[in-house]
């Protein structure tokens, strides 16, 4: 397809596309005369992809850059290639690691996963930018006097659990790897407001059958 | 206790306390002498909250005196509280009602409901700005090319229902009907980023016992 078509079918302007070719963050098209090239599917779908990220996830453009690196990085297994890609994503500011709070917290969610039998997440442990968000968000609740420990976790993470296996079958309706990861990311990105206003809306309809309006 | 006391047991700063007084996000302490006043447990629980509104929800303070009206009016059920209080939140922008891709979204948002049974939020529908943000969700979603209709959202609206009952649950806890309101709306701000922490390092779980690394 021409330029015009990719524009139409992804619904993103032509000035857009051509900032995002120059970028880099979409692969060049064919080309098949001095002033034009051919695109594809695999063009399509790279170019929604970049849209989530930027216009969705509200990731800069360098950002974006490295996370297609890790999706892309076909010397990775998959989990490792959607590491990368998660890792690359904008992260929460760092807590310094002997702040009493942050000390309790870590226990806490430490503890959490060994419950949970979560071994992978407790070994990569305060690797991942999601386990030191969890603890830094743990510390804030238990600092404004909010209890959140392992009790107050546990049903919290079981929920969550079932979603995230959701999550991993629905990447076997992916073909390769690259779009698998690619899939999953936007997964990330895209579905979590998705989940919390689920989340909001149900509570309005258990508070209303519970306590009346 | 004294303000110096308040602010040991909230770790909020003195100058922060004065500054919720003077903007009545706190009500005042009960005069003992001409420059001292005493606080009690109810301003403690009270600071949390506005704490956990604006530094942790980053809700200005203008809208947050909303939320606390909502909170605070007894004229009103339970339901019409918290839900005044969880709408008096900063939202996303209106949508067009008349884009195409809104009117399709709806009309999945609508389908979910009728087939989850959720029939308030069918209802109050696009009074509800949990409602209106996600039909703007799905329709950016759809706009992209990611497949979001109701088969790909019941699951997950099962599965925040069965959140959403544990949050009701939880409420039974607190004592009156202004903490119950108030534990709701925190329970919203500060148990979502822990939901989404949760979901992703799930997510690195399984995905690891599942294709390794």
């Amino acid at each position: 397809m021409r330029l015009a078509e990719l524009s139409e079918l992804s619904g993103v302007p032509i000035p857009t596309i051509k900032y995002y070719l120059r970028e880099q963050l979409l692969p060049p098209g064919r080309r098949v005369t001095a002033t034009q090239a051919e695109y594809d599917d695999s063009h399509l779908r790279r170019l929604r992809f970049v849209r989530a990220l930027i216009q969705v996830g509200r990731v800069p453009v360098a950002t974006a850059r490295e996370v297609l690196a890790a999706v892309d990085d076909d010397s990775l297994g998959r989990t490792f290639r959607l590491g990368g890609a998660l890792w690359a994503l904008p992260q929460p500011p760092e807590e310094p690691a002997d702040d009493p709070d942050i000390i309790k917290a870590t226990a806490i969610v430490d503890q959490l996963l060994e419950e949970l039998g979560w071994t992978t997440s407790r070994d990569v442990g305060s690797l991942s930018p999601s386990y030191r968000s969890l603890v830094a968000t743990v510390a804030t609740l238990n600092r404004l006097g909010y209890t959140c420990g392992t009790a107050e976790l546990a049903p919290y993470a079981r929920h969550m659990e079932r979603v995230a296996e959701h999550d991993i079958d629905r990447l076997d309706t992916f073909p390769g790897e690259a779009e698998k990861v690619e899939a999953a990311v936007a997964g990330v990105i895209l579905v979590e407001p998705v989940l919390l206003m689920l989340r909001r809306i149900a509570q309005e309809e258990h508070s209303t059958r519970r306590f009346g309006l």
